[in-house]
């Protein structure tokens, strides 16, 4: 179904036209270093015109938890989108001849006027608009963006990024960042367990709301039940989380599911993700209670429920499938299909989940 | 402008269609027992076909805050909009003939199933739809409905009542609830200097986020200083709060500034609200911090920044308007302008307030 904008508007667009927003993104240092390192390394990418981006995974989210719409960030430089306009006044700032920065909100505005205060208004030019619907006077160098959401893919920005390829950048023209890689591995942590306290609370306080309505207000809702329970288990069980995990939660080899080649990819690599992995156990005895899912250093958890006893030396065969939720094309539904072969030759069937990337 | 349906559905309706939420609703005692009471205390109206309501005020808002789109509640019996079915079950099992139990999400299918539940199919039709679209098969005698929002406006769900009044009731019909009141009175409370103080510290965190962006990444962000206060501003210091005020924390005579007889308001009688009330300090000297609105006995406070001494005997003259917000129809505006005539013969020159219902 094609996408309403009057919608993705209301949903999507609409937290990036705040400024607080804007903000705890550029205060995320590492998300900041990284591209900041790109922009100033890379001079010959950027003086007299545009720039390039050596091989390198260091796109970072800092939000945990987005409303009902959602958080996102984008940016072109040399091309496309601006958000506060940072990226397009550092490209300017390495020495970019020209660098158009489209921004789709009325954020725009601030980006303009801080062009403005930092004195780059001959070079930066910002343009109000969305990349899909915007005319550049020209065919640019180099493209750079901060299209990233969680697991790489929420928010499906990388499709404007996509478009904005397609149409404005030239043959010889480069990508910022250049390449991305999607990493799985089993992990152990705590937030298992409490995540299914979580939900064991919410059903107890529900069937105590059950026997009040029917004493008090002579109506049985109990027939309820089973849709309550499903959209509370989706919420607590399956829907996947933002996490900063230790390196020793990690308990078996990781495996990559997905590599993309920016100047290459096309929306239909991304749209549907499947990958077959196995990963090893290479921790001692410990409980596998689900999967860690991230693109570089952070990390997004798909929990099990329950966890189950693994052991080192054993190994787990993994189905991973990816694809859009069916409601809102910019979230993301992953099926796992998992295997554990042990050492001791044992084999525990297959196990599908399904889990909501929120 | 007209409203884009799918929009609504997006930043509005989207809430309602989770069961967790209408639990909340169904949980909030003091709603559900003064429905409950103007259904089974008024046999008359329902016994053979259906119903009115005496004269109360007893609507409650349950949600402190509102997520980007917002929460929402809605229901007619003996015709218009049900959520979980409640108010359409209450009716058939006072007596109702029939009852069209219409609701616009999802929700409309658990209303199906509780409706089973609780065998009464034969009397009460659901029907999944907007009440604006959908047709019923003959005209109401009476029309059930929650659709009170925070200072009983907010959300313009009043709209759809009375378009499903003028479609669907009969001549000789009445509406439950039947009359609304809103009221403002002068108020005390320590939250005025608590939101000064959280809008101060973020003020500060700018700062220093101003001093490490120009530091460590060389770009300047202090033009964007005002822009950012005013947003924040509009975030901690105007933007109304629901609040539960014990009586002494009203500090002088309350006011109508509204009413509305279900039976007859039009939609421009609500569009734009606009009073002119004075309201008399009766409490010994003590700050005015600010604004109490409600209906009935929740709240609603509009804070002043800074808050005024006033004395016992002192008169405000208070000129009060109320809009829609130019971006979403389902919000508020609210302007207050004060005076303070002291008993001492000085006055205190008008201040002009806006306040945002969000
Ligand atoms: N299709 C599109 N066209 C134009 N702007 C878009 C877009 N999709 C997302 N955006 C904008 O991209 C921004 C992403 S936030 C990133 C901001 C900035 N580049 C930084 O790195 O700090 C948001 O402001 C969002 O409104
Ligand atoms: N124009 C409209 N047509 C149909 N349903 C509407 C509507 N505007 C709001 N609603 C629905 O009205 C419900 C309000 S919630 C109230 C639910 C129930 N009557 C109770 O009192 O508990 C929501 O479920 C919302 O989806």
């Amino acid at each position: 179904a094609p996408v309403d904008k009057e919608v993705d508007f209301a949903n999507y667009f609409c937290t990036y036209a705040f400024l607080y927003h804007q903000k705890e993104m550029l205060s995320d240092r590492v998300r900041m270093d990284a591209y900041y390192d790109a922009v100033f390394r890379n001079p010959s990418h950027f003086l007299g015109k545009w720039l390039a981006f050596q091989k390198r995974w260091v796109f970072v989210r800092k939000f945990r938890r987005a409303p009902i719409g959602f958080q996102r960030r984008l940016s072109t430089h040399a091309s496309q989108g601006t958000g506060s306009g940072i990226l397009a006044i550092w490209s300017a700032q390495a020495g970019a001849r020209k660098v158009y920065a489209v921004e789709a909100t009325k954020m725009a505005e601030h980006a303009r006027q801080l062009v403005k205060e930092n004195k780059l208004e001959d070079v930066v030019e910002v343009i109000e608009g969305s990349i899909e619907d915007v005319t550049l006077p020209e065919k640019v160098d180099v493209i750079i963006s901060e299209w990233m959401g969680y697991f790489l893919l929420r928010e499906s920005m990388f499709d404007s990024v996509i478009c904005a390829r397609d149409r404005w950048l030239k043959p010889t023209g480069v990508m910022y960042p250049s390449h991305a890689r999607m990493w799985l591995a089993p992990i152990r942590t705590g937030l298992s367990k409490h995540k299914m306290e979580d939900y064991e609370g919410c059903m107890k306080d529900w069937r105590f709301f059950v026997e009040d309505t029917h004493n008090y207000y002579g109506v049985d809702m109990s027939c309820l039940t089973k849709s309550f329970s499903e959209e509370q288990k989706k919420y607590y069980l399956q829907t996947s989380l933002w996490n900063n995990l230790h390196p020793n939660q990690v308990i078996g080899t990781a495996a990559i599911i997905k590599e993309l080649d920016c100047l290459t990819a096309t929306v239909d690599d991304i749209l549907n993700l499947q990958a077959s992995i196995k990963s090893s156990i290479n921790a001692g005895d410990t409980r596998f209670c689900g999967f860690g899912g991230w693109f570089d250093v952070h990390f997004r958890v798909f929990l099990l429920h329950p966890s189950a006893l693994v052991h080192e030396g054993d190994d787990l065969i993994v189905d991973f499938s990816m694809s859009r939720s069916k409601e809102n094309h910019r979230l993301m539904e992953v099926e796992l299909n998992c295997e554990i072969r042990q050492s001791s030759g044992e084999l525990i069937p297959p196990s599908r989940k399904k889990f909501y990337i929120e």
